[in-house]
C-alpha cells in the first residue's frame, strides 16, 4: 500500500483535492493521510476540520501554525512555523508521496518540507498564471515537484517549459470541477430557506437578481484592500441588485478587506446585502449558477465559472493571466468600471459550458497514476 | 541611497558575495546592510561573522537559525526558523533589494522572507545545474527573483529559459573569481608555515605533492556519507601522496562524513594527512593553485578550479550537469576510480585558464546594476 | 540613563502599566523601551498599539507571536514562539531592567528571555493568590525576578515566603487603580452617547440600570466555557435588567465563550445588550461606577472594584482567593446563583471605597525604585 | 494502566531518571512513554538516544530543539522551540502524568507544556540550591508542579516552604543514587584498558594517582569560562598528577570553556591528560571511586560524590549552597586555591559514604507514587 499524504491548509485546498482523496480513499493500492493545517483547524475560518471528518475521512495529524496578524511578516512567519511542525508530521506519517495543493504559503511550506526529508512531491493547479505572490510560490513549487497534476492543457504546457519532465505531467483538469460536476448533477438545485439564519445582514431572496461578491487580498497591494472593497461594494449597490458578500481568506491584507466590510455594515449602507464567512461548497456552486453576476478576484470566477458558464466581473491583478472563459470581463478597481461590467453581463445573462479546466475525472484520475506509477527519481534536473 | 541587504550563511555564502559587498559598500548611491545568518555566526563553523567585521563590514543583525541535528528534519526546521527571524530583520532593516546567494537552505529562507515582505530580490548564481536539493532550491529561487546575476552565459540562457524576463538577467560572472583573481594578482603565492599549527594531524609539506579533500554530504543519498568519504580516504592512501582534509559542511548528512573522518583518525590511518575544519579563502585559492589534485564534490573545483586551472577530480552526483572545463574528469564513489583519476591527473599537471565562470568584475558589475537600475515591478509574471 | 524595557501582551496588560509607564517617561533617569506583542499588535483585539502610540509613547518593537487557535497546545506554541522574538528584541534593546506584568502566557515568554539573556526583571502584581495556570506562571515569575512591585500587602508578605529577599519587595498597590483615580479625578463622569454606534446589538439607555458582563475562559476547565457564559446570560436576562457584554480575552478557551456569545445571539436573545470587543479603560471606569452589578470573572471587578465601589458578582474559580472588599458576591456557574446575587445587589447599590490594592501612585513609586535602585544581583538564591 | 512521558533532554537528566524509567516499566499498573529531546538525541553530544535504547527503552519521540549557538539569546530560544516541539509531542502521546527532571532549560520547556495542555507534573530533583539560572528553573518548576521528589530532606523542606501541599511531596532521594550503588554493587569494578582509545591525548594509568577535572560554563558568568578552565588546568598541571578532562555541557557559554581546552592542547600544554567528550556512567562511577580528587563545578562531586565518597575540589559558585558532605572544599576560580585545595585532599585520602542524597531506591519509590497516587487536582494553590 502506497502512502499518500494530503496536506489541507484552507477551506480552498479542500474543495480543490476533495475528489481526489475520494479516489485515493478508495483505491485498494492506496492508503490516504490527511494532515489538515493552518486555517483549516480554525473554528473562525468554519473549522474545515470538522467537514473533512463528517466527508468521512480520518484526519492524522491537526496542526497549527497560522500566526496571527495577516501581515507580510507574519505570513512569512506562519510558513516558518509550517515548516518546524510538517517536518515533524512527515517524520512520524512517513508518507511515500505527499500532495501539495495550489500556491497558497502552506503550499510552499509543505513542499519545503517534504523535499528536504527526501519524500517524492506532486502538485496540483501548478502551471497556471496569476498575480499576487501565488504567481512565484506556484512555479517554485512545481521546481520541487516530482509529480505534476495540471488542471489545463495551458498549465501543462507552461510546466513543461519549465523545464520538467513531460513523462512527469500529468493534465487531470481541476478537482474541484469533479465537484461541481457531482453537484450540478443532483436533482435538486434548490438552496435552502435557512441559509440566511447563518452570517449576519438582511435575507436574500433568491428568486430576485442578486450579485454574489467575493473579493480577496492582493498580497503586492498591501495596504489597498479596504479602498478595493469600498468601491466594489459602491458598485454593487449602484446597480440596485441584492448582494450575497463573502469575507476574505487569510492572505496578508484580510484585516484591510474585512475593516472595509465592518465600516460598510456600521454606516448603515448594507441594505439588502448578506455577509457570510464562507459557505459550504454544495451552496456556492448553486448560488453560482444562480446568480447575476459573480464579482471580485475569487478564482472560481475563471475556474468554475467557465464549466457552469456563471458571468463574472473579475477585478484588479489578483486572476491575472489565469486562462478564461468568455464568461469573464476584467476590470480594474473602480466603481465605474465594475458597475459596468455588471450591467452589461446582466443583460446577456448565463453563458454555456466551457471544460478548460477539466471534465469531472480529475480526481480519480490522480489516483490512478499514483497507484500505477514506478520508482520516483528523488534528484530532480532541469531538462535544459 | 538605496539600502541593499545581503545575508549571508555559511563561508561558503561570504565567498561568493564578498567582492560584491565591497562594491556595494563603496558605491556612493548604495548603502550595505549586512545580516550574518545560519552557520555564519557559529564558532564551530569558523566565526565567519568575525571574519566579515575584520574585512571592514558593520554586521547590522546577528540571527542563529541553525537547529543542531543535521538531519533532514532539522534542515526544514532550520529554514523555519530562519524565515521568523529574517523576516523580522527585514522588518526592521526595511532593504530596497535583498541579495540572496547561491542554493543553500538560508537561500531559500531569505528568499521567502523578502518575497512576502514584497522587498525585491536579487538573486545570484542563479540558472546552474547540479545535484542535490540544491539544484531544486536554486530553481525555486529564481522564481521568486526580480533581479538575476548568473555566473555563466549557460546559467544566463538557462534562466530565461524559466520564463524569466531577458532584461532582469545580468550575465556578471561568478564573484568567487574576482576574490580568485585578487589572490592570484598578489605577489608573494606562498602559504605560511603557521598553516599546520591549525587544525589537526601531521604536517604537511607544501614543496612535495600534495591532494585537497573536500566532500560534502549529498542530500538526496542521506546515510551514505560515511561510506564514501572512506573511500574517497582510501583511495588518497593508496596515491601515496600527502592530504590536506577539509571536514564537511552543515548539510544534512554532514554527521556521517565527519563520523567517517574520525574513524579514520581514530584507526591510526591518517598518517600524512591534515585536517582543517576550514580554511581562509586566501590560503585556499593558494594550495588549489599549488596542489596535485582536488578530490571530492566542492563546487570549488568547478568554478574556481577552471579559473585556475587545478586538476579536479569531482565524485558523486553533487556538481552533476554544472558546467565545467578540461581540468575536471568525473568518477562515482569507489576506491578504484577515484585512484585512477587521481593518477591520471597528477601525470598531466595544471590545466591553463578558462573564465567559464567570469573574468574578475562580477561585483564592481553587481553594485553598478543595483545602483542604476530603475523602479522594480514587485509582480513577477512568467514570460510565457 | 537606565533603560527601563516594558513588554505589553494584551489591552489589560497596557491598563496594569500604563501608569508607571508614564512616570518612567517623565523622569529624567530613565528610559523608556516600548515593546508591543501578542494580542496587542492584533486588529481583532482592538489594536492597543495605536492605543499605545496615541498615548505619547513611541514603540520600540511590535512583535507579532499568538499562534491561531487557543488551544491549550496553542498558548503552549505561543509563549515559544514569544521566547524566539523577545530574545532578539533584548538582544536589539540591550535594557537594563525588563519589567513583566502580572500572569499571563506573554509574561512568562518575557521573564524567561530576560533571565536567560541575564536582563534584571522586576515583575508588577506577583504574589497574588488566583485561578488557572495564571496562578503557577505568577509564582514562577516571582522565582526569576529581581525587583517585586507587588500590589498589595497581603501580596507583598506572599512574595517574601516564596523566598524572596525582603529588601526586594516595593509594596507600590496597583498602577490600574492610579488610572482609575485618575479618571474618577476627571470632571465630567458621562459617557459618551456615540458609544453604541460601535460594538454590535442593541443601544443601552445608562440612565436606566444595566449589569457589565465581562467573563473569560478558565484554562483549566477548557472546553465549559459556552455553557458558562450562557448560564450568566441567562441570569443577566431574568433580571429584567439592560447588559453591557465584553468578549473574552485570547486564552484557551475563548472560542467556547465566544461561541456562546455567537449562538446567544444567533437565537434572538441579546434583546436590551450590547456587546464590546473591548471598552477605553476611561469608559469602563465610568460604566463601573454607574452599573447596578458586574457580573463574571474578571479581576477588575475585584481590584478597580474595591476602589470604586462597583457591586461584584464574581462567577467560578478565576479569581479565587485573590483579596477582595465587601463589594464582591462570590457564586458558582448556575444561573440561580447568579441570578440571586445580582438581585441582592441591586438592593444594596454602590459601596464604599476600600484601598486593598493602592492609593493612586503605583506608578509614580516604580519609577523611583528603579531610577535609585543600585546595583542589581543578577544571581538569585533563595533566603532559606 | 496509566501514561507516564519522561523527557530526556541530556545525558545528565538520563542519568538522573533511569532508576525510575526502570521502575515505572517494570510497574504492571504504569506504561513508561519515552521522550528523547534537545542534547540528548544529537551524534556530537554522544547520541544518548542510542543507549536509551540499548538499555531496552522504547524511544517514543525524538525531538530536535537545540539551536547552534550556545548564548544566551538560544538558550531563551531552544526553550521556545522546545515548547512548540514538546506540547505537539503531549498532544499525540496524552501522558496521564509527565515526569520532569532536575532544573535545564529542557525542563522549563517540558514543564510550561505540560502545564498549558493541563498534564499534572510530576518533578524530580526539586528544592535544592544552586547557582546560575538553574536556581530560578528548579523553583519556577516547583510551582508549577503537582508532585514533587525531591532528593534530599533538606530540599523536602524547601518545597513546603514555597507554598507546595506537604501531601504532594515525596522525599525519595537522588535516583541518580540508585545507578552508583548499582554499580559499586558490582563484582568487578575495574576499568576496561580500552577506554582510552576513545576520547584524544595522553593515556592515563589508572594505578598511579590522577584527576578528574568536570567544569561546565556558569549562565550568569557568560564570558568568564575560557579563563576560568585556564586557572584549573593550570592549577591541575602543577599537581604533576595525571589529568582525565571532560567537555563542558551544551549551557550558554560551553564554546568559552570548550575554546580554553582546545587551545590549552593546541598550545602543548596536555602532557599526561586525556579529554572525554562524556563518559558512560558506569566508568564515572568508578572513576569518582578511583580518583585522588575531582576538580570542577559538577554536581557529582556533592552527590554522588557524598554517597562515594570521593575527594572534591568544588570550584566557584555553580553548585553554591546545594546541600554537601564532609568530601567537599569549595574554592574561588583562581590556580592557586584550586591548587592547594587538591594537595590538601591528595594527603586525606577517600571519605566515607553519607547518604544525604538518599540510599538507593528513589526510582522504586518513585513509581509507587505514581501507581497508587489518587486523582491529581489540576489547579494548583499556594498553601499561604
Amino acid at each position: 500500500m502506497k502512502k499518500i499524504c494530503v496536506v489541507i491548509g484552507s477551506r480552498a485546498n479542500y474543495s480543490s483535492i476533495k475528489s481526489a482523496m475520494c479516489a485515493i480513499k478508495k483505491h485498494r493500492e492506496l492508503e490516504l493521510l490527511t494532515v489538515a493545517a493552518a486555517s483549516a483547524v480554525l473554528d473562525r475560518y468554519g473549522a474545515v476540520v470538522d467537514l473533512i471528518e463528517s466527508d468521512g475521512f480520518k484526519i492524522h495529524e491537526k496542526l497549527h501554525f497560522l500566526l496571527e496578524g495577516e501581515t507580510p511578516a507574519t505570513m512569512a512567519k506562519s510558513t516558518g512555523i509550517g515548516l518546524i511542525e510538517l517536518s515533524s508530521a512527515f517524520e512520524r506519517l512517513k508518507p511515500d508521496v505527499v500532495i501539495t495543493v495550489g500556491d497558497r504559503f502552506e503550499t510552499m511550506a509543505t513542499t519545503l518540507a517534504a523535499a528536504y526529508m527526501n519524500i517524492p512531491i506532486a502538485h496540483t493547479m501548478g502551471g497556471e498564471v496569476t498575480g499576487t505572490i501565488d504567481e512565484s510560490i506556484r512555479h517554485a513549487v512545481t521546481k520541487f515537484s516530482h509529480i505534476h497534476f495540471p488542471a489545463s492543457r495551458d498549465a501543462a504546457n507552461r510546466i513543461e517549459k519549465l523545464g520538467e519532465l513531460r513523462e512527469a505531467i500529468y493534465c487531470v483538469g481541476c478537482p474541484r470541477i469533479d465537484l461541481v460536476a457531482d453537484i450540478l448533477g443532483e436533482e435538486n438545485l434548490d438552496v435552502s430557506h435557512h441559509l440566511f439564519e447563518l452570517g449576519v445582514g438582511d435575507k436574500i431572496d433568491l428568486s430576485e437578481p442578486f450579485v454574489l461578491v467575493s473579493q480577496h487580498p492582493v498580497t503586492t497591494e498591501y495596504g489597498a484592500g479596504e479602498k478595493q472593497i469600498w468601491e466594489t461594494l459602491l458598485a454593487v449597490k449602484k446597480t440596485g441588485f441584492q448582494a450575497i458578500v463573502l469575507w476574505p481568506n487569510a492572505d496578508a491584507g484580510a484585516d484591510d478587506i474585512s475593516r472595509g466590510i465592518r465600516k460598510w455594515r456600521e454606516q448603515g449602507l448594507a441594505e439588502n446585502m448578506h455577509f457570510f464567512k464562507n459557505l459550504p461548497i454544495d451552496v456556492y456552486v448553486r448560488l453560482m449558477a444562480m446568480t447575476k453576476c459573480l464579482v471580485g478576484n475569487s478564482s472560481s470566477g475563471i475556474r468554475e465559472g467557465a464549466y457552469i458558464g456563471t458571468p463574472v466581473v473579475n477585478i484588479g491583478s489578483r486572476q491575472n493571466a489565469r486562462e478564461r472563459g468568455t464568461n469573464v470581463i476584467d476590470v480594474g478597481y473602480s466603481e465605474v468600471e465594475i458597475y459596468d461590467a455588471i450591467m452589461r453581463h446582466s443583460e446577456h445573462g448565463k453563458f454555456s459550458a466551457e471544460d478548460i479546466y477539466g471534465n469531472g475525472t480529475a480526481g480519480k484520475q490522480i489516483a490512478e497514476v499514483l497507484a500505477t506509477i514506478g520508482q520516483i527519481q528523488l534528484q530532480k534536473t532541469i531538462t535544459y
